[in-house]
């Protein structure tokens, strides 16, 4: 495990939000921009933020200064919904949600019995998500306690805050895919023993989604979460029509399908349910209530035509949201670019996603959907040094657009519209870099201290 | 203006489709595909095609041969919906058609009457065509002829099929981008006179949208289509609800939208309607039975929330369709982003695109829905040498869902969903390398003859 730097300095273009807001016309009193500013980190936290003029008296002979002048820094990027086994499987065809399950899924998710494979695809896995800017990642496993492993060990090489966990299903699945109730609820004790809370790895309780766990499962998967209740719950709820008659012919006995995540004690400011494009009315209540998050995964969405996600509905019921990827049924593992297509899913259904709501499900309010907005989102002191230098001209077609760009919001709409992996020029994991484009422009300048201003 | 070479051959792994079909369950008897196949072009044109080891008799001493062993060729894309005025405004923020026109597009078009600007758009968009292996496309400029004239130099410097024409627009829009009935028409016989049928140049008279365009206007679009039947006819249709409304207000005589068009004689087999989004039964009749096409454009139907395109009812209804990019209401200039776009639409109505059907509608059938498939479209010998040479790996993610690709439809389709301009290696107008991408993988061999057998 490398170990952070112990005093570095950033100066460049910095954009973050302030504070977390309850309303999404509140964002642009929270939005931060500072021209020329320094950011300087230390054994991994932010030390000090401010302006380069007044951040100057901060640094000291030794602390090397990073500088981006051309570039546009944002807090690292949040995927809270994400299948690390899924992404060799991008781009399968032809299927809805339980039928895509049944004829990709499984079958790829069965080789992850396999230590050396899962170490293999868990170390290409972390290095797409560092070549996209996503600092932070709520990841789906398979039902191996090897594919835990593997996956917080990469992360843990990167010193990037993971949360993950072993898939629960003892049913409607493989034989080889299944576990049971009480090998399930044991595999993910030793697990959350072994890795939740190790260098800054967490532990996410994970049944895939109610039908493929028998009721036993489920409160097993209760009762862990209350031995464990600082662990995180992640599962899937309410993606699909035919999953939602599925549920209720499956737990008729509960009112609807969340109901039988809340049934079995697993809602929670800690639980992050993934895609909800169905929710009926008392489920957006029953979110609220229990302080859970969504993870909304627009291009998966729209691949497995799920549906169109109602994102206004998270302000007006104020129900917790971040954005996913949901790789592999998402389309890419760029943060930015499926920013962009929540855009389109809520242009369907007449609303605007601003470039500011956007970055913000994004950063900070991803961040409070994962309940680590005290340590993740933004650039406030003391936070964790999760940030990505972003390339706003990483092709010729960007560099004729942001050109035109009439002012910040307009050049950070222009970004996500046009984006991809390109556009991050470097990424920074606990103030360490951990990806640098080396095909992107133009190079960052290592100044030595002291520098004259700008 | 370049000139042909003479005679060169290509020789790799080619795609293709050898026929038009009715429907789409005819395609898969019609891909051809050749995992060893040699080109021969000639003046432009494909003299000859066919397997390596039947071709090899067919190549002269001094014939260059290009062999591509790692790629996929596939003819030339086809984008039947694109305006070049809009290259610079992609990913512009938050309005729905009618809004977005006004606070976008129309002070982006007043740009050019400049020529000089003009030219430097034009020759912009053609290298972002070239550079996304789009060979032809069906193009809107501005009002003023100075943008016809640009883009026809432009494409005629690299001997691109190009149709295209001076948009006609006399009302419902600012002063100085209106032309007049008469001058729309006295300026699109003057373009028609000087570029149709010039060097591989086409000419579409291309009033805007009903709404944009006087009753006297359309008469006289339909009067120069009287006198030039050849030529085409370009516009949108049924993009977006308020625009509908707003058309049966303004023509309250016609039986409504597409009738407004076919009223004035502007429907057709060389007529090419964007959209069609929300079309009425009759007016799919009027499509078929007139043989015009309909340009889908899932990009921006998506980004400005115009709805969800119902392409299985051209086969129903027998009416041709091409994909269009519909850049900039479109956000990507790539065609298999596009189709990756037009799957997801497809998904959402709970129909399956398949690969070979996506790729149909960008190659053979585009070119069916432009008339210009006894020119365009597939590797038939005597048509012209568009292609387009693929790398299938353009990136580490791209190559580990290769890898794993079941079959030839697999791999297709992969590349389409993960698609963007990485994946062309080189474009090839009229026989002749436009295009080379510098930094994809491999590099192609140039091969002195006479070559041994793989």
């Amino acid at each position: 495990m490398s170990s952070a730097i112990a005093r570095t300095a950033i100066r460049g273009r910095f954009l973050d939000f302030q504070n977390s807001v309850t309303q999404a016309q509140e964002l642009p009193e929270q939005v931060r921009y500072i021209e020329d500013a320094l950011l300087i980190c230390e054994h991994g936290k932010i030390q000090w933020f401010g302006t380069w003029q007044a951040g100057q008296s901060q640094l000291t002979a030794d602390t090397p200064i990073q500088h981006y002048p051309e570039h546009l820094i944002v807090p690292g990027l949040i995927d809270t919904h994400v299948h690390f086994p899924q992404t060799e499987m991008m781009g399968a065809y032809g299927e809805q949600l339980l039928e895509w399950l049944n004829s990709y899924t499984f079958p790829t998710e069965l080789q992850f019995s396999d230590q050396a494979y899962a170490n293999q695809i868990a170390q290409f896995f972390v290095q797409e998500l560092l070549k996209n800017g996503t600092t932070t990642a709520l990841v789906f496993c398979t039902v191996h306690p090897e594919s835990v492993d593997a996956l917080f060990e990469a992360a843990q090489q990167q010193q990037m805050r993971l949360i993950a966990g072993k898939v629960m299903m003892d049913r409607h699945a493989p034989e080889a895919l299944c576990d049971t109730a009480e090998s399930a609820y044991a595999d993910s004790k030793t697990l959350i023993e072994k890795w939740h809370g190790k260098g800054r790895n967490l532990y996410a309780i994970t049944p895939r989604f109610a039908p493929t766990s028998s009721p036993e499962q489920l409160a097993r998967a209760g009762q862990l979460k209350a031995e464990y209740p600082d662990v995180y719950l992640h599962t899937h709820l309410s993606e699909n029509p035919n999953e939602i008659a599925w549920v209720k012919q499956l737990f008729p006995e509960q009112q609807g399908y969340l109901d039988v995540y809340h049934h079995y004690g697993l809602t929670g400011s800690r639980s992050v349910f993934a895609h909800c494009v169905h929710l009926e009315e008392n489920e957006w209540q029953c979110l609220h209530q229990t302080d859970s998050a969504i993870a909304f995964c627009p291009t998966s969405n729209l691949f497995l035509g799920s549906g169109l996600f109602p994102l206004q509905r998270t302000w007006e019921h104020q129900v917790k949201v971040g954005i996913g990827t949901d790789v592999g049924a998402g389309t890419s593992f760029n943060i930015l670019h499926t920013l962009s297509e929540a855009y389109k899913v809520q242009q369907l259904q007449g609303n605007k996603l601003s470039a500011y709501e956007a970055l913000y499900h994004a950063t900070l309010g991803a961040a409070k959907a994962l309940d680590l907005d005290d340590k993740l989102g933004n650039f406030t002191v003391g936070k964790e040094a999760d940030f990505v230098v972003l390339d706003l001209h990483a092709t010729a077609l960007q560099s004729l657009r942001q050109q035109r760009a009439k002012n910040l919001e307009d050049a950070l709409f222009a970004l996500i519209t046009l984006a991809d992996d390109r556009n991050i020029h470097a990424t920074y994991i606990y103030g360490r870099r951990a990806y640098y484009n080396p095909e992107s422009n133009p190079k960052p300048n290592t100044e030595a201290h002291p520098t004259t201003g700008t």
